[in-house]
C-alpha cells in the first residue's frame, strides 16, 4: 500500500473526499480561546500558537470521524517562529493519532541537498550526531517544480524510504495562475508539460488503486482543465484547493474524479474552519459549525458526483 | 534609500559583491563543535541547533568585514524544528547586529493571504493579539512566482512597508532548471516572460542607484543568458548563485553586473563554509579556511570584472 492507497482507502471509508486545511489566523480564531491564551502566556508568540493549538485540536475531536484528511498550511504556523513550529508539530501528532492521513502544504522547492534537507523535514527521518529523528512528518508534502527534476528527485528518494508522497503544484486555483501557467509552448500550455513530467516522476511509485505517490495540485476554479488533466494524468492522485472561498462549486470539482469517483480529494480551509463567523453562532460553538459546514460540502459534491454517475460504489447521498 | 540601495552601498564600501551562504549540515560541520554541543545537549537537534549557531557565530566573526552579504537557506535549519528556527533567528539577529545585509533564502510561494503569512513571518511584522513582533526578520527574501502576481503582490505590500525586498527565481542555476524555465511561447523562454514580470513588479520600488526592492535569481551557470536578462531588467538587482560548487567560475559571474560593476551579488556556500576540509587543514581553523576561501573568490571575481573592464570606480585589485 503506498500513501495513495492510505489515503483513498481513509476516502472511501469516510465516504468523503474531503480535506481540511487547518489555516488559522489570530484575527479569525474565537475569541475566548485567544483570551485565555493571553491569560495564561501573555502577549506572545507562546499564545497565539497555544491559540492556534487548541482552535486546532478541538476542530480535530469534531471532524475527525467525518473527514479522512487534513492539511496545515505551514505558512500560518512558522511566521510564529518556534512556538509556532512547535504548536504545528503536535497537532500534526494528534491528527495523525486520530488516524487522519496530514498533507503538510509547504510548497517547498529548491535544488539537490536543499531540496533534500525539505523532503527530510516535512515527510522524512532528520539526521542527529547519533541517529534520526523526525520533525514534520506528514503523509504528503506540497512542493512547486520550476527548477525541474533536481527538485523533485531527492523528494522522491524520500517518498520511496518512507512511504509517503508529494503533490505537486501544476495548475494552482487563483486567478493569476494564468499568468505563467498558461503560456504554451509547442502548443501546449505550461501546465501540461508540468503534468507530463508528474507522469513520468510518478511513474514508479503506482500503488494498488493505480495511483501514484507523485500527485497533483489542480484547482477547482478551472473544471475544463481539470478534465483534460484527469485524462492526460490517470495515474495521478489530485488534491483540488478553490472550493468555497476561491469560488469553485461541487460541480466544479467532478472533472477531477476518475469514472470510479476515486483520485481526489476537495480542500476548503476558511470555509469550514471559520463557518461559525457566517452562521453567527456563539464562538463556542465554532467545532460544531465547522462539523456543519463539512457536511454541507459533502452533501454538495456527493450530489454532484451522483448527477454525473461518480458517485463511489456503495455510498449514499444523506 | 530601499534595500537594493543600502545593499550596494554594503558591497562598495567592502569592494566585494559577495554573498556567503550559511548552510550548515550535521556531518560537514567540524566534530570538536558537534561533540562540545552533544556533551551539553545530548543527540537531540537542540545539540545540533546550538552546534549550527556556533558554526555560524564563528565565521560571522571572521567574515563581516569582508563580505558585505549572507544567506542562510532556512532549508537547513526548520528541518530540527523549533530548536532550529531559533538558532536561525538568533543567527540573523547576530548577522544584523554586525552590520550585515540578510538573504533569507526560502524560495516561498503560495497565494493571497498565505503568501501574506509567508511575508510577514519572512521579512515583515507578525500579528500578535495586541500588537505585532518580527519573526525572521530578514533584509531580502526568495520567492517563487508560478502562481504569478497573486504571490508577489502580498511580499511587495510588506517590503513596502518594512523598507525590505524579494528575490524572485527567474534563473535557477541547476542542470535541470532548462526542463520547464527553456520552454519558448511566443518565441520567448519562461524565464524571460518571469523576467518581464519581475521589471513590472518591481516598477514602482526603484532606488536612488536605479535597482528595485524586487531583485531576481540568475545562476551563475548560464552567463551567456546572464547577459541576455541584464539587457532585459536594466533596474533589477541579481542574486547569482552557482558559483564554485555547482560549476560557475569568476569569469562567468561578469554578465551579471552593469557596465559600472553594479547591480548583482554572487553567492557562495560550501565552497566558503565548508573550505576547511578541502584544505586538510585543523578543523579548529575552519573560519580562517572560509576566510582564505572569500579572499580567493573576491580575487577570481574582481580579476574577472577589471579584464571586462567593470570594475567599479575606486576598488582595488589585490
Amino acid at each position: 500500500m503506498n500513501i495513495a492507497d492510505k489515503t483513498i482507502e481513509a476516502i472511501n471509508k469516510k465516504q468523503c473526499p474531503i480535506c481540511v486545511g487547518l489555516d488559522p489566523t489570530i484575527d479569525k480564531i474565537p475569541k475566548f480561546i485567544v483570551d485565555k491564551q493571553v491569560k495564561e502566556h501573555c502577549n506572545t508568540t507562546k499564545a497565539v500558537a497555544e491559540s492556534f493549538k487548541e482552535f486546532s485540536y478541538a476542530l480535530l475531536d469534531e471532524l475527525h470521524h467525518l473527514v479522512p484528511v487534513v492539511k496545515p498550511n505551514i505558512a500560518f504556523w512558522e511566521m510564529y517562529g518556534p512556538a509556532g513550529v512547535e504548536a504545528l508539530i503536535e497537532t500534526i501528532k494528534y491528527a495523525k493519532d486520530k488516524g487522519l492521513i496530514v498533507i503538510i502544504d509547504a510548497k517547498r522547492q529548491d535544488i539537490g541537498n536543499t531540496s533534500k534537507a525539505y523532503a527530510q523535514g516535512l515527510i522524512g527521518d532528520v539526521p542527529l550526531p547519533k541517529d534520526s529523528t523526525t520533525n514534520i512528518d506528514a503523509d504528503w508534502v506540497t512542493v512547486g517544480a520550476y527548477s525541474g527534476s533536481d527538485t523533485i528527485n531527492e523528494f522522491i528518494d524520500v517518498c520511496k524510504s518512507n512511504n509517503k508522497g508529494i503533490i505537486v503544484l501544476v495548475r494552482t486555483s487563483n486567478d493569476s495562475a494564468k499568468e505563467f501557467q498558461d503560456l504554451k509552448s509547442s502548443e501546449k500550455e505550461l501546465f501540461k508539460h508540468v503534468a507530463a513530467k508528474v507522469n513520468e516522476w510518478g511513474k514508479d511509485l503506482i500503488g494498488e488503486k493505480g495511483f501514484s505517490a507523485v500527485a497533483a495540485v489542480v484547482g477547482a476554479t478551472y473544471p475544463e482543465e481539470a478534465a483534460e488533466l484527469r485524462k492526460l494524468m490517470p495515474n495521478t492522485f489530485f488534491l483540488v484547493p478553490g472550493y468555497g472561498a476561491q469560488g469553485g462549486g461541487g460541480k466544479d470539482t467532478i472533472p477531477n474524479f476518475n469514472d470510479e469517483g476515486f483520485g481526489a480529494v476537495v480542500n476548503s480551509s476558511r470555509g469550514i474552519i471559520f463557518a461559525y463567523q457566517k452562521d453567527d453562532k456563539d464562538e463556542k460553538d465554532f467545532a460544531i459549525s465547522a462539523k456543519d459546514a463539512i457536511i454541507a460540502m459533502k452533501h454538495d459534491i456527493l450530489n454532484a458526483m451522483k448527477e454525473a454517475d461518480k458517485l463511489p460504489e456503495g455510498w449514499t447521498v444523506e
